[in-house]
């Protein structure tokens, strides 16, 4: 019987109709059984005759599916498989934990440090191996990216794949899914899987020449449902309705309201779902939507949005590090790195992004390729302080450990404060009265962390650093 | 005949009554006449029976005055004087020019660049003298101090001198001034007028020990018309009528109403009014507030203050330089001039202070002393800047020169641009299509101008620093 890890995928492929228009006419999927749990899965076309339906299982033990169609040949098919333990490195889906978190399918926390390629997946493998090779090293555990090919500054060349059909002088068939984008778009997702790496699948923007911004609603909706019939079962799927959505100027609320109706309907493993905002934010209360999803620079504000949403903030985009003209693709690595803190002593989570201009303009944000900034290794150092504090995550702590600065923690054991750009060169800590506490200083730009002093507790006041950027932690020793 | 500059002022003094409290019972003052114009001016007693009168003319000429009084022996005296042209270095009063920007009495433009030492005239004469001697070399154009002496976290000692009479007990009597006090005062705030610093008059504030904060309503007006009949002829003399109004407790906005109106129907001069807030904003659109006087951080939002009150705006207090344990006294030099550049570019002037630890808390900002930081260098280049550009002050230029980034002048002649912790290595700018303009790289904390290139007009890209804390500027050439 075939073997399937849990959290991976099982494909069922069969033969059936190749004439007319099967993306239109052929209805296909399956109902996967697991002891008393029924799940139901949509198929796709994948061309030449051939259809296909993807399933995670979640539960190791013997599964069995049945195939439903509109065509005799694909309907009530069956078949069993075996989920077994996952390998190492594959630990599940993640999704949100403890209402400002989130943690993967094996109950390990998951702290988001994204980053943001929008079209690395539509530059060629020359390029994209690139991507891949640098993201084996850099600290990131999340990709933004989109499906579609983009059409931007900087960015506008022609992608080897389109996603729809073309006949021979270039016109698009929206009614007819090209399977050789999607194959080759699934093979990036697998190996960012395998890197570690949450692919946030961007299913709209606004930077579009083809035409996949301004589609009928009829086309939308088929569009939405086959990619998460295609994709849905890739563990490190997360769904984002748009970039920018509101910059899509054919777009109404109604419709984004109705793509999270579809994504939530269609996809049986509820991957997490947002929608990231240029200007207003899309209302991340919405019960549809897991997580806010943020364009924002000012990221002291992280706590009003937590407490405004109730859910997990993820501010996927403060500006990109880098020096091009643009405002938003500007900002120094210190900067990048204030903003990374920032967020994460509010209890929230910060997203990366790099725009160096590039004598063949190759800029990371748009294309992938290397990395040229001093922030993805400061990331790193923040994700290092972060994965060794509390696995249940950062949470704002009331009064704070040094009266008026931001810090997370989990009282009474571990306190985390940042400065910022203020330089204390004394700090009054407010730690509790019973513990002793280790407190120590993080250069976060240096990447440093110093003992400043053992066996405290209670208000104390100790010499501190004196210099911008830095974080004071004190963890509890006995 | 006497000889008074334009601006200065004369002292008319009499002998009168000083038994009883002439500061209660004893009315006096006078009435200023110059051709059609009447001027009347409040006196006060000085203590030991003497009663003086201080009127600052505003005009060349002959003048005369007769005293007036409920006691027979100040009352009609009759005298005349001769005002003569200012010497150098007395441009006379600052007032509200052009809306949103400042002038001197000869019209000279006054472009805020203002400091903060709260209680430094209450130090003693040695570190009052050492404030001076640091200002004569100190960028600074304004000061802002507290009148009451000062009870605050580094600044817990004595003062030398007290506002009101004390028994040998050391019990105030609220019902008496003590002109040895206020003589001082007088001594220090004519010193920062010869120093070309205007003196913004702190009138209340929250840091007291000595029940100055909790005075009744009866004791806080006579308080004020004391000031005001005393120190109002002084040309550099500012009226605030707080420092953090809104954290005195005791007193209501009708308090703080009323004490705007009670200065400005006793200053014959109509010296500036503002007030400063520690939270929320006391609404400085009031018909009796001539500027926004303004305590945030985020100064970006000049702009929109600007446009809320329509008066100047003056960031007074935008946190301190230093290094103490207070996230208000703690920001970097760099830090402090990015905000100074951010207030300037949106329209707006701001103040600075400085905070760091002193092995005998000998702290600028409340003691004065001497300056410690890197920044007030800087902001004297600022103010070169800022004093080479138009003597209109710098208008919010719309849409900017490199689009999005803030951008001040006078079109189609000047213009500054700020990037602030934008890094751009290129810009585009918008330029007048006619006319021929010198555009040039200020590096705001190397201190340098840099030509970019000269000759351009039109919507332009040029090369750029490609590293932040950079301003560009922008001049017709022709």
């Amino acid at each position: 019987m075939k073997h399937v890890e849990q959290w991976d995928f099982l494909e069922v492929t069969l033969e059936g109709p190749g004439e007319g228009n099967p993306f239109l006419e052929v209805e296909f999927g399956a109902r996967f059984r697991f002891g008393h749990r029924t799940i139901d899965v949509d198929g796709f076309y994948d061309g030449d005759g051939v259809y296909k339906t993807r399933f995670m299982p979640d539960a190791q033990g013997e599964w069995s599916y049945v195939t439903r169609s509109n065509r005799e040949e694909l309907d009530g098919r069956e078949g069993t498989f075996v989920c077994i333990a996952p390998a190492e490195g594959n630990r599940g889906p993640v999704h949100v934990e403890r209402k400002f978190h989130f943690a993967y399918g094996d109950g390990a926390p998951y702290f988001q440090f994204g980053t943001t390629c929008y079209a690395w997946a539509h530059q060629g493998d020359e390029l994209e191996e690139l991507t891949l090779k640098t993201l084996a090293k850099a600290p990131f555990n999340k990709m933004r990216m989109c499906v579609f090919p983009k059409h931007y500054s900087y960015n506008k060349n022609e992608p080897e794949f389109y996603p729809f059909a073309r006949d021979e002088e270039g016109k698009i068939d929206l009614t007819r899914f090209s399977p050789a984008f999607w194959s080759h778009f699934e093979t990036r997702l697998g190996q960012l899987r395998d890197l570690g790496v949450e692919a946030d699948l961007i299913l709209f923007h606004p930077y579009d020449r083809w035409g996949h911004a301004e589609m009928e609603a009829e086309e939308d909706d088929r569009y939405l449902r086959y990619a998460v019939a295609r994709l849905a079962a890739y563990r490190n799927v997360w769904w984002s309705m748009a970039n920018e959505y509101d910059l899509m100027k054919a777009k109404s609320m109604a419709d984004w309201d109705r793509f999270f109706k579809i994504v939530q309907e269609a996809d049986p493993y509820q991957r997490l779902r947002g929608v990231h905002n240029c200007r207003g934010f899309y209302d991340h209360a919405k019960p549809w939507v897991t997580h806010s999803s943020i364009q924002r620079s000012d990221l002291e504000r992280v706590g009003e949005w937590r407490r405004q949403y109730g859910k997990p903030v993820v501010v996927d985009e403060c500006c990109y590090e880098g020096n091009i003209e643009h405002g938003w693709g500007n900002i120094s690595a210190q900067e990048m790195v204030h903003r990374f803190w920032l967020g994460t002593v509010q209890g929230g989570y910060v997203g990366h992004g790099e725009t160096y201009l590039h004598p063949e303009d190759i800029l990371w944000w748009s294309k992938g390729g290397v990395l040229h900034g001093q922030s993805p290794e400061r990331i790193a150092f923040l994700r290092k302080i972060v994965e060794e504090g509390p696995a249940e995550g950062l949470e704002p702590v009331a009064g704070g450990l040094a009266g008026g600065f931001p810090c997370v923690g989990r009282a009474p054991d571990y306190y985390l404060a940042y400065f910022g750009i203020k330089q204390p060169a004394k700090l009054v800590l407010n730690l509790p009265d019973d513990g002793k506490y280790r407190v120590e200083a993080i250069d976060t730009w240096e990447m440093k962390v110093e003992v400043c002093v053992e066996g405290v507790s209670g208000k104390c006041e100790i010499p501190f650093a004196g210099k911008p950027y830095m974080a004071v932690r004190a963890c509890r020793a006995e």
